[in-house]
């Protein structure tokens, strides 16, 4: 049901909204550049002082090893539920600065879209959070829950200080629920939510044969070359006719999707060759026999090789058997893979391909344990009350095929399940060129917010002891 | 049936002969330095005048687009056969240089060893080729065959410029024979001479995927990963169990070893322990079964990789799919293998196994033929007596491993059988530091010479017209 007051109110103040996000959007905090380290503090600044007139009692710069995170906080009643909400106010570089079609920190509207670095990744939809709360308070006086804000300052850098927070300030942070908004809908009529994000390990190979490259007409015949068994050992761990991975164990606990969720995935919009294009202009796509390719990149785990070398890449040729090869794995995981056992499932799998001739040996790294909220949890719920009544439909649950760190880290380290409302769209051109922001979406996204500490606030509210 | 007027000049000048190949030794003729262009053009001269002082009637240093080489001849009769020797006065650059126990160009003799750059490759065995010739002119007045001598400066940075020599000095290197002091025998006791080399044809590989490289979260487990298609390609070509090259129509004519070259090669002295030292260190020596480890390294054709890249090999993790990843192939090749017809066939095999999704281009560069003289061939023959009588044992006939490209050239273009006199020794350290050459073998090999001479002469001399 359309609450006429809040949207009322957001449609007055649509244009404050833009232009204020245009002020955020002129900092070029970019995270990756130490260069730019005094702006991504400025923009720290910036966001803790914009919360506080959002209508958040309090708000400061949280310091870590890195670069400086805001965290805010409106606690309106210890018996209320609470929602943290995580984004970011870093950036990513702009290179190919050539590429812009107006300056990445001049940000611009033309034809209802916002376009600047940063605008929909993720200081736009970090926005749409503040206009939300000052809606609520400029209208109603209060909020219905407490809500807080955990605005990070490395994300787009690998959030490598983000568990120092929550370590740090593990009490400031707990809550029921962890709302994103950081994410894509599927397109415009289509609106989705991101209850799921794959995991994460990596492995790295090294076949050591000779201590020094041999001459390849002396000794070649007689020993094992690094790059051949390396080869045998990669192409041994996938069934280039199931498209599955062959290392044992690989598939062991893994959650298949329910016939509800694929049934949603089912109903995400899907072009093949929008998707070859957007892939890169790939000849057909490819994958585990059996799903969709939704399914493939969203709910099902996978093996990937990220890099190789060996031996002599430069002009012309050289003779060689290489002393050595290598390579570098990494797998997606699905819910309930661990990061952990799988990487040691990939290196035990790798060794013991090994061939005669070569010392091949594996490293683990474990990664990311992968997330997923189920479709019927209260939040994801509520988030999808909230959409629906914004989108005049109801959402698809979808998941994503990356992952977001702090949501994973939140889900281990304090239990805490997300919802993902990311207000996005697949062609916002994040992390390149002429990132842009369609202003409707920024637009149906601060009502959406207002509607979703509405749900929550119902959906989570605690049962009174003894009650 | 020894000489004993050549031998007796032998032992009263081996002094000599080894001070002046010291001198020779003196000389920084690096090829591959442009910086040493000038030694070796001094080099050149150097060996030139050397010539005409060991009785050769005219030498002169021979221009190319490249380095000098030097030709020299002495043209007894032309009713008598013709022997072309050829050989090196280039050498391999000396770095790592705190690894030489004593200065590369300040030649020493230590415990009866000649260290220094070029000792034994090429100089030393060039020089025993002027020692004889001298032996022969000062003990009997003239040669029994005509000589032709033509001393290369490029065979160490790949001879690029020596079948411009062969065209254009075409007349004046024709020859019944070709003579070549490159090789090394398989030990002191086990006297050898080499009667064939290996050939060689490369391709280069090259798998393309998407345009740039991808998030592995988004696209990963949809889109072909072409680091994965490069394994399964690769993997392809070899069978594991068998270890035969998979190509199709790979090993079409290629000559099996008789079972007189079989039983040649079978006692050649072999230690596998002292192999895999040899080999760097390797753990187990491999290859197709049912031939031994001699016989795959100088008898059977093989396919190597001998580089490959793709993706990121960085420090840490980049989780990519690649846009591309490629390799380099190339394949040794035994009678009768065509360069051409093989890296045709590797192309073939390579585009027919480009999995979905990617696009595989194989790119085939031609070697150089293999070469193989048969072991009954009178030049053969006139040489295995020439070592029995200064050994005192029947030299086994082995082949090489690799290629030397003028023997491959003079072949090809003037089809000129080659047999190889190489006293070397397998631990003389050429092309690293230390390089030495036995005075031993130095002073048999000026013997070898003397009689090797004598044995052409009647070997291959002419059956008059009408006789």
């Amino acid at each position: 049901m359309p609450d006429s007051e809040l949207d009322a109110y957001c449609t007055a103040n649509q244009d404050r909204f833009v232009s204020e996000l245009m002020d955020a959007l002129r900092i070029p905090s970019i995270s990756a550049n130490p260069d730019h380290a005094g702006d991504v503090r400025r923009s720290a600044e910036f966001f803790a002082q914009s919360a506080v007139l959002a209508g958040f009692e309090r708000a400061e710069v949280l310091e870590t090893s890195g670069l400086p995170a805001v965290y805010a906080e409106r606690i309106v009643d210890a018996s209320l539920p609470t929602a943290l909400v995580y984004g970011h106010h870093d950036v990513q570089p702009v290179d190919p600065l050539d590429e812009w079609s107006s300056p990445p920190f001049e940000p611009v509207v033309r034809d209802g879209v916002l376009y600047g670095r940063g605008a929909v990744d993720d200081k736009g939809q970090v926005w749409m959070h503040l206009k939300a709360v000052e809606a609520h308070l400029r209208v109603r006086g209060e909020l219905p829950l407490n809500l807080k804000l955990i605005v990070e300052g490395e994300e787009e850098s690998g959030s490598v200080h983000f568990e120092e927070l929550i370590h740090g300030h593990r009490d400031r942070l707990a809550a029921d629920v962890l709302v994103v908004s950081d994410t894509a809908m599927a397109s415009p009529d289509v609106p989705s939510l991101c209850v799921g994000l794959r995991g994460l390990c990596n492995v790295e190979v090294h076949v050591h044969g000779p201590s020094s490259d041999l001459h390849s007409g002396a000794f070649g015949g007689a020993v094992a070359n690094p790059i051949a068994a390396l080869a045998q050992v990669l192409a041994g761990l996938h069934d280039p006719v199931s498209g599955r991975v062959m290392v044992p164990g690989f598939y062991d606990g893994v959650r298949e999707p329910s016939a509800a969720e694929r049934e949603q995935m089912a109903r995400a919009p899907f072009s093949e060759a929008a998707f070859r294009a957007e892939a890169g202009g790939i000849a057909a796509t490819v994958g585990e026999q059996g799903w969709t390719v939704n399914e493939r990149r969203w709910a099902r785990p996978t093996l990937e090789f990220n890099g190789i070398w060996g031996g002599y890449s430069g002009p012309g040729h050289k003779t060689i058997i290489p002393a050595s090869a290598g390579a570098k794995i990494s797998c997606r995981l699905v819910p309930d893979q661990v990061p952990d056992e799988v990487a040691a499932k990939v290196v035990a799998a790798v060794e013991a391909a090994a061939p005669a001739g070569v010392v091949v040996e594996a490293l683990p790294h474990g990664g990311g344990r992968p997330v997923l909220t189920p479709l019927d949890h209260p939040a994801v719920q509520a988030a999808a009350r909230a959409v629906a009544a914004v989108f005049g439909r109801e959402p698809l649950l979808l998941r994503g095929g990356g992952s977001i760190p702090p949501v994973e880290s939140f889900a281990r380290l304090m239990g805490m399940p997300a919802v993902l409302v990311g207000l996005g769209l697949p062609d916002d051109r994040i992390h390149a060129p002429n990132e842009k922001f369609s202003l409707d979406m920024y637009a149906h996204g601060v009502r959406v917010l207002t509607r979703l500490w509405d749900e929550l606030a119902v959906a989570l509210r605690r049962v009174p002891v003894g009650g």
